[in-house]
């Protein structure tokens, strides 16, 4: 991609955050229809290497011919600046190659909203042509896990030991994973880790079992292997139409809350806050309250028509 | 509470279930206004021993001859049925108390719905003149920090060791917690970790600085203590006024979640399967789809008034 592209592409990316929920995305000139790029959600814990393993893959993926787009929603993400000085100088080459572009999400407060602007920037990344598309968050809120489960693939990494496969059940992992990635192989007790993974995934049971691949990224081994299955899924699921069902289902997902934001903050221009403050003053119970402002918002709007 | 009285408690926090958000909660005969009760929200990691921390608290204040009513939203709690049989056993003596009203909360698939319900219930409880109110849940989720966020005091119980006081961080726990329980406090390094913790809190700075108590709550040690505590919180909050503001916002918050959650199901009774299924299958962007079904709703909601 030229530089003009680029600064087109960065500048249309800012202009999302001032987008409301209903505006349409900007019309890129040269652009191609949405559903071109393979989209893969990496999550996980802080300090598994997730951010190595982007670049060792992202990497690979140039090796292949194969352009990326690396959007990170991760305050810690070197990607953002928020990491140790090597991992940064080591992605600094990454942003040199015309065929990498790499764009951090702050998560400033976008309550709600964050899904929706993390997989907005993946559409417009999937617009201008990119072929990969790799969506970093950590694994900790609802919205992280919400933005990897909008991919068309979610990868979850893990270091060995702690209690984190632990913590990943309950925060839903285990329910979004297509393959879990035991990084930092050669740490002790990695074989271990990656039999009680597997056990665990055995006795949820279900028709959908993830994967389980071990890497280290640090050394760049297992990322040949990780992106050969990667790119094996893709495959079987454009042939079995899985991928086709899939981004149906995250489709209607998508439009149902776009509409539920643009109605919420249709409400709340509507209703001035002098009128919720004379129902909070008042002693009317919670739900009568809310019931009083809903029927003035329709009253509102009636008088707008 | 007479046993007829108690069944009537009971049957309406089982209709609570069936209310749609924007119906009053049923009217109660010789019912106290809400307020009158203070509401503890308790909670922390898995196997801290807040179950039995909270037995402990129900028992001391019935000595003070105040009646509690304890709401559990944690599917691991004895309350709900989910623990050891010695914790099952120990609470059984509870349930025989006429002072003390258990209810547990199952977490099924209410998203967002959760924290409504779980403060509707502490609402029925207050109106029928609990003196004390304690909301227990397993702070993993963002709506079980809600929860106990919506209380007039939060408690964060720990065990000592684990990465718990880091993990508490990442989930928010630290911006809600008024109070820092460290229970099991003979095991090995509790003194060190309640240090840990004290530098972190410090370290944050901020002018609300959480307290941090010790309790053995199998021991029965600390929660004299602990009641004592909560009293003179309560007493302080009520002299400063600090209680009225916390309520005061806990209610816009309230107010403003209802109307949302109100208006969103409007939305889909109003707005057909098949339109949204049009829209789904159409070529439209998300936005642009989402849009179309908001200016549908209101076209819809004009033509029924």
């Amino acid at each position: 991609m030229d530089p003009q592209r680029r600064r087109t592409l960065s500048r249309l990316l800012s202009r999302l955050d001032d987008l409301s929920p209903g505006e349409p995305l900007p019309s890129v000139e040269k652009g191609r229809p949405i559903g071109g790029a393979f989209r893969i959600g990496i999550t996980g814990p802080l300090g598994a290497g997730k951010s190595t393993l982007i670049n060792e893959t992202a990497r690979n993926y140039r090796k292949r011919d194969k352009s990326v787009g690396i959007i990170a929603v991760d305050p810690t993400s070197p990607f953002t600046g928020g990491a140790l000085l090597g991992d940064r100088v080591r992605m600094h080459d990454l942003t040199l190659d015309e065929g990498i572009f790499i764009r951090s999400l702050a998560t400033r407060g976008m309550s709600g909203g964050l899904t929706a602007a993390a997989i907005d920037a993946a559409d417009l990344l999937d617009v201008f042509a990119f072929d990969r598309i790799i969506i970093e968050t950590v694994g900790v809120g609802q919205a992280e896990v919400d933005i990897v489960g909008a991919c068309d693939v979610t990868v979850v990494v893990f270091e060995p030991g702690s209690g984190d496969s632990i913590q990943a059940m309950k925060a839903g992992l285990m329910e979004i994973a297509d393959l879990f990635v035991v990084n930092k192989k050669d740490m002790w007790g990695a074989e271990r880790f990656v039999m009680d993974l597997e056990s665990v995934i055995e006795m949820r049971g279900g028709n959908r079992k993830p994967d389980v691949l071990m890497t280290s990224a640090n050394r760049g081994e297992g990322v040949v292997e990780l992106v050969e299955w990667l790119e094996r899924y893709f495959e079987r699921s454009k042939q079995d139409k899985s991928l086709d069902r899939r981004r149906e289902e995250q489709r209607i997902d998508r439009i149902r809350r776009a509409a539920q934001m643009i109605l919420r903050r249709r409400l709340w221009q509507v209703v001035s806050p002098e009128s919720l403050d004379k129902v909070v003053n008042s002693n009317m119970p919670v739900r009568n309250a809310a019931q009083q402002l809903i029927e003035q918002f329709f009253s509102g709007e009636a008088d707008e028509t």
